[in-house]
């Protein structure tokens, strides 16, 4: 039995916080997830989990109290009505059930609001130095609004209390309101919330002693801020955010800190180290003796004890790396280090939660789905038959997501037989794009656990046949034969073929060794994610001029949704990358490159070579060859074919870890290739689930 | 008593569809309103005022028949469970109760689908030559996969026909699944799926088989399919979809007819007018004798009766102008022609349901607030003390609409009083500015009803003072007061003051006759939505050369969320104006404009003349100046002071409206100014609401 390493033992002393002590000093730090209050119970499984994994404390999406404080279309944990708390206490009491403390993280979203459902003006400090949304300005807050403002707060602070929270929010940073008090750009109010810092303070400073007043002798009052603006929030010195914090001193029982706006605090491992954000925070520990929380995208527990033992941080601040590995604290705790799932920093939580309102993980396939599939992390129903024999072609990341999962499930013969020499699929070169190396942990992470599995056989090297694989004996056969970048020409959005394309190289061309001319390159992008930079940069690197060509109407706009557009497009830029948008090419000839702009004009450009990220194609012939012989399958004792991940359909690396993880949950189904329901929360004209119903609560 | 023209009695003529047979003529075809089954009572209410109205049917939002058909974040009427149509029946039960026919439409978003929720593949025809989304591919459909969605087709089908639905839809339109399998692009199989059309066109026409053999005693059976590919739809011949009308005439009750894709289908009154369809969907006829219901904005009973007995149509479908105004046909059979509040052909609804998940319309406020607001289009609770007199200063849309209401619900003294010699507020200019005349239709609707509003004066060419205010008598005073494009360099997105902006004209001062000196003129935009186009394009057509420069990624980002953004670019690219995008402008020199892109580098152009379309102001004086001596109000016998629409924040005209209206229904409130909880669908988890509880469903 592995052991904890005694260094580590740090991590888990109780911490008091007020009123409340913390069972250990990790700390799910608020966060979203798509859920609010418009999932309750979908929420509550997917909090619970990581106060099972062992986080001590366990807090709730962004929370809203007042109604003009509309995050539609992304959902948050809505405090407006005494009917929002009953839903969100599930999430208390889910907690709580675990021994953790719950946290509730009220705000109000100012002018950065968006009230498209509500209706509502946006309110803002100053309405001319407000941003814009929809063509539309905000209202400047009157004195009527303020107060009212506050008093939400203290209601929904209340009502959080009489509902089980231990740690209530006032929400200070991400350039929501508080923020945008503090802020000299937003706020240039001629009255006394405007001016000095004294003054600027003042919302943020009253509202937290109001709601002390309030509740501060049940619950533990807490306020997130930054402890510098970082290049995104303007008018806030850093100096002066220190000030804050000593101003507030008196009023909070816990400071949660960070560092600027969303995309740098939840900044991407493109450019965001683990504990990247110390330099600034640990700052705080000067002007308060309060206990302080802090995030860095921390999964190394050696780094985490040492950050506690300098005494910058009290407490493990995490969100990603509670959303890739909830038992990261049991991992700790029972010295299974070499288990933790460490977060790759790719930010697909993000893009999943806004884009889709339901969070996900490229590292951790049940995240979010505790409620919904009934999975969890670190438990899996056995398998139905383990003596089925399951072979397995393709160990990419789906799988080898699958095969870990089979092995989990007990399947008692498990082969995983890869081509290559190596495993990870497409991952192996996609880890050595430049900035993109902490995305290699998925396969990091899963040859460590096979390694452990017994029963999972993981072969290399061996390229199988359709004829192969109906004389491998097995019952059961998964292709997870991946995907490739096609050299022919096809691409996407209807433009036609791509006469020429035998001139350029594809993505996979390049990582495998192979070089364009000297000179000037194309890299021509319809695909809009993370392959065009890549190549661009590396290309870039090597002394190419580098002109990146896209169909799309911007450089890579997959990336916004990962927080890292713009940080993207300003490095690519700084190291010389040239962009061309609404641009669609047609034609390679030699030393040119022909193409269309979006409003039908010609364009061209000369160049020594191009490389051609048009599309994917999935590599199904096996399955497809497989499938067209059912006597043959019957014959060799096959009694079933499915594809997953790649093979299926290129995706983004997250779904393939997803649908690799689905089909090894789902293979004792009738019908395992088909798509199953989930458990959905309905409205209230249907019927009522509960958590423990679905045997998920307990 | 006003009387239906004798020449309009042909639209309520029944026409019989099958086995059931609509009272009249008037059809509202499906369409999105972000309710779905997400919010089934809103639904309900949404869609059984439409019936009261008088709408001979009345249909769903489009129905995905399975998971792997998921529109998130989009809401639709998903049907994947029996509990879904349990939901859905409420809408068929609350416009039965009304005397219309229900319909639903079934469908599977094939490749279009998101699928972001559900996690699942996207299918397709072909995989290379679907479109990816977020940088991933679908997966080409096996003939299993055909086989499970028709299967779905059916079940869906039959709990419909079990929850009372009497129209179901095949619905083949908009790109789709049916419409991809259709065109040789999309489609590329080389099985009996692909092909000839006779292959092409079997998904559909199996489906619709099915389908009927199903349900088709009970119900009628529809499909939507366009009857010309228009510019949107590649790879579909326009005679092929008159042969596919032809081969799916047995199997239909109804043909629903329209146009290309969603963006042409609902073409925005920029480029497309009343019955702009019909040169296409005419053709119909010649092929079927089957009963045919097709759109085109429809607004003029003269119009549509014209259609009717050209015998090209025997329906007229509505989707928009049912938004607008759900007494549409009430109107028309009792002669009250001039009270049609007409559709502007803005697309705001779209906007609204796309991104807010909750619909509403430039025209009629009422629009999607009928459950959870209780408001009525057509019905108003009487003033709580109607002797009240009110002073509304300002006639724009706001005030307009807060006047009309004020006058319906009974106040006896309402003044609305104009600075200018006309009423209408910006919304004068904007309808003169090109392609927007029918967003005038907001003012001429406002004006016609309010000279049938005795209890409420118009007063026009009257600026009134503050102290004029407090001596006016009134005792509630409502300023909407409006706003103005900033002329002194003021520019969001933290770009700082932009100097020599007095050199500079504002779209206020270029609409009011005042123009830029011969030559090339830059149209500086940081709006982002019609303002800029508007001007670059009259400005152009009067010969000058224009640039249209913006600090956004894109020119006019949320004309995407009207549908209209591509075809707005490619027109003022047509006409010729310069784009420049990704451009912060920071000085006006004579003769020369100087910039940064958003990565840093120096930008210039050499200009005669520069219109800055940076940011609107509200024009708040008189309500600041009022708030500000309580005494001297209280000394007036002003029980309460109000601002609404641009006054508040500048914002898009429909929030304008909404805005206005908003007070009116609620100024007998405690707080009127306060922002009201709406009701709202929950969860399970809480107390269930139904219809009858609000009010609504008798």
């Amino acid at each position: 039995m592995p052991q904890m390493d005694p260094r580590h033992a740090i991590l888990f002393d109780t911490v008091t916080i007020g009123p409340k002590t913390l069972p250990n000093r990790f700390y799910q730090v608020p966060h979203a997830s798509g859920f609010g209050s418009a999932k309750p119970l979908t929420h509550a499984a997917f909090r619970a989990v990581k106060a099972e994994g062992g986080w001590g404390a366990v807090c709730t999406d962004y929370a809203p109290v007042s109604p003009d404080s509309d995050e539609t279309p992304a959902v948050a944990s809505d405090c407006w009505e005494a009917a929002d708390m009953h839903r969100l206490g599930l999430i208390a009491d889910a907690v709580h059930e675990h021994g953790a403390l719950a946290g509730i993280e009220l705000f109000h979203g100012g002018a950065s609001s968006v009230n498209g459902e509500s209706r509502y003006p946006r309110l803002a400090p100053t309405q001319a130095t407000a941003e814009p949304q929809y063509a539309s300005m905000a209202k400047e807050m009157t004195l009527a609004d303020i107060r009212r403002i506050q008093g939400d707060f203290v209601t929904a602070a209340r009502r959080a209390r009489d509902t089980g929270f231990d740690i209530i929010y006032v929400y200070g940073a991400h350039g929501y309101l508080m923020t945008q008090m503090l802020s000299v750009v937003t706020n240039q109010r001629a009255d006394v919330y405007g001016g000095p810092l004294r003054n600027r303070a003042r919302l943020p400073l009253e509202t937290l002693a109001m709601t002390r007043d309030a509740v501060g002798a049940d619950c533990a009052i807490a306020i997130r801020m930054p402890a510098a603006s970082g290049r995104e929030l303007p008018g806030i010195h850093d100096e002066e955010l220190l000030e804050f914090f000593a101003m507030a001193d008196s009023l909070v029982d816990l400071f949660d800190v960070n560092v600027g706006s969303w995309a740098e605090d939840s900044g991407t491992s493109r450019y965001f180290g683990e504990a990247s954000q110390l330099p600034w925070t640990s700052k705080v520990r000067a002007v308060t003796t309060k206990p302080i929380v802090g995030v860095g995208r921390f999964t190394s527990p050696d780094t985490m004890a040492g950050v506690i033992r300098s005494g910058n941080f009290d407490l493990i601040g995490a969100a990603r790396p509670a959303i890739a590995d909830p038992y990261l604290p049991a991992k700790i705790r029972q010295g299974r280090i070499d288990e933790i799932r460490e977060c790759t920093g790719a930010n697909v939580c993000i893009l999943r939660e806004e884009k889709f309102s339901h969070v996900g993980c490229l590292q951790n396939a049940t995240a979010g789905e505790e409620y919904r599939r009934g999975w969890h992390p670190e438990k899996f129903t056995p398998a139905r038959d383990p003596d089925r024999s399951v072979l397995l072609v393709g160990a990419g990341l789906a799988g080898l997501e699958c095969a870990l999962v089979l092995g989990r499930r007990g399947y008692t013969a498990v082969h995983l037989v890869e081509a290559e020499p190596e495993v990870g699929g497409k991952m192996r070169w996609i880890r050595r794009l430049p900035t993109l190396g902490d995305w290699g942990r998925t396969i990091d992470h899963r040859v460590i656990a096979l390694s452990k599995q017994a029963n999972v056989q993981v072969i290399r090297g061996s390229r199988l046949t359709a004829a192969d694989i109906l004389n491998y004996g097995a019952e059961l056969v998964i292709l997870a034969t991946g995907s490739r970048w096609c050299g022919d020409g096809t691409q996407p959005h209807h433009l036609g073929p791509l006469s020429g394309a035998d001139r350029a190289l594809t993505p996979e061309q390049v990582m495998a060794g192979q070089r364009p001319p000297d000179g000037r390159v194309i890299v021509y992008d319809t695909d809009g994610y993370f392959v065009a930079p890549g190549i661009a940069e590396l290309l870039a690197g090597e002394g190419y001029e580098v002109h990146l060509v896209t169909s799309l109407d911007k450089i890579s706009p997959v990336s916004d949704d990962t927080l890292e557009g713009d940080m993207l497009r300003q490095h690519l830029h700084d190291i010389g990358v040239t962009f061309h948008t609404n641009v669609a090419i047609h034609q390679l000839d030699a030393g040119t490159v022909l193409g269309r702009s979006a409003w039908g004009e010609s364009w061209t450009i000369s160049a020594q070579g191009t490389v051609l990220v048009t599309q994917q194609r999935s590599d199904d012939t096996l399955y497809r060859e497989l499938l067209a012989d059912p006597s043959a399958l019957a014959a060799a004792g096959i009694a079933g074919v499915y594809a997953i991940g790649d093979a299926v359909a290129p995706r983004m690396p997250s779904e393939a870890v997803f649908d690799g993880h689905r089909l090894a949950r789902q293979i004792d189904d009738p019908d395992p290739a088909a798509p199953a329901l989930w458990v959905r929360e309905r409205p209230a004209t249907a019927q009522p689930t509960s958590l423990h119903a679905h045997g998920l609560a307990t």
